[in-house]
């Protein structure tokens, strides 16, 4: 069955008094079970208030020594509160465990797309909650079971360049095991667990663009099913090699 | 524009004889250029004869002792010998460099949907080379200009489960640069690169499946351009924090 990406475009700023589903209803086509929306995680962020003016913050001091002459104090400062602990760091670069449990570059917090000149969008608090509230919208007006992705670009150990992962989700399986389940040749395959979330997120990303008004896709084809968090892909630390 | 994700089928075996273009066009819709053919690193192996049978592997004294108690010495045998160097054992799991520049479990090298019992597939040789030979294939046949990706699952760092990965590519380019591309509100984005080949396998491997017999999918609406390969997308060692 052929699974289709459809860009959603809004062609404004999100602000806060917005209602995303609104906003995703009046861009997508009739929304059917089994359908997936992805949202960036910059849409929900602004739209949950989660910006920051540069201009106000007072960069601690131990901001100012691992900021260097690297990067802006300010910004260092705010990666720092969004963190539990540095990973690596190398010039301007910090590798960073968030809150969220996710290990990232500067702790996910960004520049590029902020509403304002020297403002920086955070990450979502709680992105399976933001997921889920969405959900919860999308499904109430359409009576119709769907799922959410609360998606970012992020980096890789190993390889260069960003992907889409999933940082939040609701209404459908993160993760899909495939224990023991055998292949056409009667083979039992081992332990394979796919992570379908950061997968649909990375096929999401390739309709976002970068400088296009697309804060939305609608992944239509690939049956959601199950009821994953993104938190669950997140590798505990104690069985984590790389931190 | 809608981004589409076709799988194709192939109801037998992969063998050396067959011509991974005919099954993959026999397939097909009608090629169009800007089309995306994504082809199991599986389909290409077989395709290549790198299928080794485990009866005939003679473990040398090192792979008994980093097989330990854990795993079958000839089958650690083989990942060594697909490798450079060893950056990570735990139990079973060893996380190596492989000849390619990859890193990853057990060098790629996999049991599941082996030809034959006791039979392991390797990754091919030079999988930009695998691409580059059927995209060749494809485009005479079709007059066409498409972009191939041989594609695997990987694990990562930090993150539960394994994700669609371009290990090989022709015709498209696999990192997109956004430096100094300016966003609606005129703030530039500075060095973002997008591991757009990267995407495209994740997406494909949603149409693959892992137990149905579909080694290829065909990406439709995002327009294949540029030349680039996967080797470009793997860190080089001195640029890489993590091994």
């Amino acid at each position: 069955m052929t699974i289709e990406i459809i860009p959603l475009a809004f062609d404004h700023e999100i602000e806060p008094s917005h209602d995303l589903s609104i906003l995703v209803l009046n861009a997508a086509p009739p929304l059917r079970s089994g359908d997936i929306i992805v949202v960036t995680h910059k849409a929900v962020s602004k739209n949950e208030g989660r910006v920051v003016d540069l201009c106000g913050v007072q960069p601690s001091a131990r901001a100012v020594e691992v900021a260097a002459t690297h990067s802006d104090p300010r910004f260092v400062e705010i990666v720092l509160r969004e963190s539990r602990q540095i990973i690596r760091q190398r010039g301007p670069l910090l590798v960073v465990e968030t809150h969220q449990g996710l290990v990232c570059a500067n702790a996910g917090v960004d520049r590029s797309n902020a509403p304002r000149p020297d403002s920086v969008v955070l990450l979502p608090v709680d992105p399976d909650r933001s997921a889920r509230r969405l959900r919860t919208s999308l499904e109430a007006q359409t009576g119709r079971r769907v799922g959410v992705i609360v998606a970012d670009t992020m980096g890789r150990a190993w390889r260069e360049g960003i992907v889409g992962t999933a940082i939040g989700a609701s209404g459908l399986e993160t993760l899909r095991e495939l224990v023991g389940a055998v292949d056409p040749n009667g083979y039992e395959l081992n332990s394979t667990v796919v992570a379908i979330a950061d997968e649909l997120a990375a096929a999401a990303d390739l309709a976002f663009g970068k400088l296009d008004r697309v804060p939305f896709a609608l992944i239509r084809g690939y049956a959601a099913a199950g009821d994953g968090s993104a938190q669950e892909v997140i590798r505990s630390p104690q069985h984590d090699l790389f931190r």
